[in-house]
């Protein structure tokens, strides 16, 4: 499965030499994965039940500029499942061509916030992943 | 009383023209107040009476852009305390000049922010403020 | 002539107390603005003329928290011209109510980047203008 | 060689969960090269040069959370430079402890902005370099 949003490049997201921030960057491909996310899992219940993302590693590659005005496609499939952690595949395109921009995997965990202990990815937790596959 | 802190202008806090964005200059303002306030109270003890800072209005005068390399001062006056609120009034300028990038004016209150009350700003909670005057 | 764009309220625009950041509120607008200007006038055009946005203030009011999840419309209307300088008036309102987040007035000028000169807003400009109300 | 700056924990940092924000961590990095780089080279005459750093790759392990009010130090050591492109390895350590909140391989290329094409790392490219080792 495959979720697209398209962000439009503003000036203010833009660089000295009219780049978008290595930062910024980061920012859309988070807007892309919390969209896919919201569209499979109920957040709050999520919350409630003491299960929270934790990005534990991001490898991201800048391909190409984009510039002022240009429409970007934020690509996230569903997150790759370990034992005790999952990778999303994102990568971010060039509306209406294949010209990639950047692309990333984020590896996470989902973490207790109160223990701080990661949880591994079994039972009712893997089944609720398993609603993004 | 006042205080100042230097933030030195750095390529990712500029825009397509070499100008930094308005919003990042309130990220230097609230570096400025923070570093003025954790001077002279101490946040965790404001924390757990729950007393918050919350800005309920910021007024912001652009006056003059700022480059690359430069070294920005952030100029903070002890707040104005009225009844209710208080006004932060601040300056940004450019380091070794009396040239003044930015001023603004930060209106606040102190809130409970489980009841979302507004506290009035005396007994002892003024007494706490009359350290950072 | 009003013109509204949505933002969800994700994760990352939050702090520690679930409330967006007084910065951010700012690109909320920004996003507003860009998105309402690009629809009456040719940004590229305007570039090449030297006709560059600038905002000398802003004065922005924070009303009410918004929270995880929520969808924010960002209200702008058609600014207000006076000679050399207008004015954008700007509201944020929670989706569906009339419950007012944040309302700002953004007064900018067009100026010249290279020149560093403020353009009067009469003859072509003046025209350009219209074309937003 | 190695370099290391400080930057105090801020609430404007921190998200719904009192972690910092994973793009917030890029620009503390971000700062960190800077502030390395501006010792051994002189930025303007890069510039002038058409010298311009870019990141191609970042691997950033997220290992450990911050807390307000901690001082984070963001070490960077000399880059390891390869015929085409270099990298900066950097973490980010609380401040008095041994403790690795972050640590991160920035992989960047020199590219004259107009032409858009990437310096091999030679001759005099390579002697500048040479200075932060």
């Amino acid at each position: 499965m495959k979720h697209v949003v398209e962000i439009k490049v503003r000036g203010y997201h833009l660089d000295l030499y009219g780049h978008i921030n290595n930062a910024r960057y980061l920012e859309f491909l988070e807007e892309g994965r919390w969209s896919f996310i919201e569209e499979y899992i109920d957040i709050d219940k999520w919350r409630k039940r003491g299960w929270f993302f934790v990005a534990v590693n991001i490898n991201i590659n800048y391909r190409k500029p984009a510039f002022l005005g240009e429409i970007l496609e934020i690509h996230t499939k569903s997150p790759q499942l370990g034992n005790n952690s999952a990778i999303f595949h994102q990568k971010i395109v060039l509306k209406g061509t294949d010209k990639i921009i950047v692309d990333a995997d984020i590896t996470f965990v989902i973490m207790d916030p109160d223990s701080r202990k990661t949880l591994p990815l079994r039972g009712e937790l893997r089944e609720a992943f398993k609603k993004m596959s």
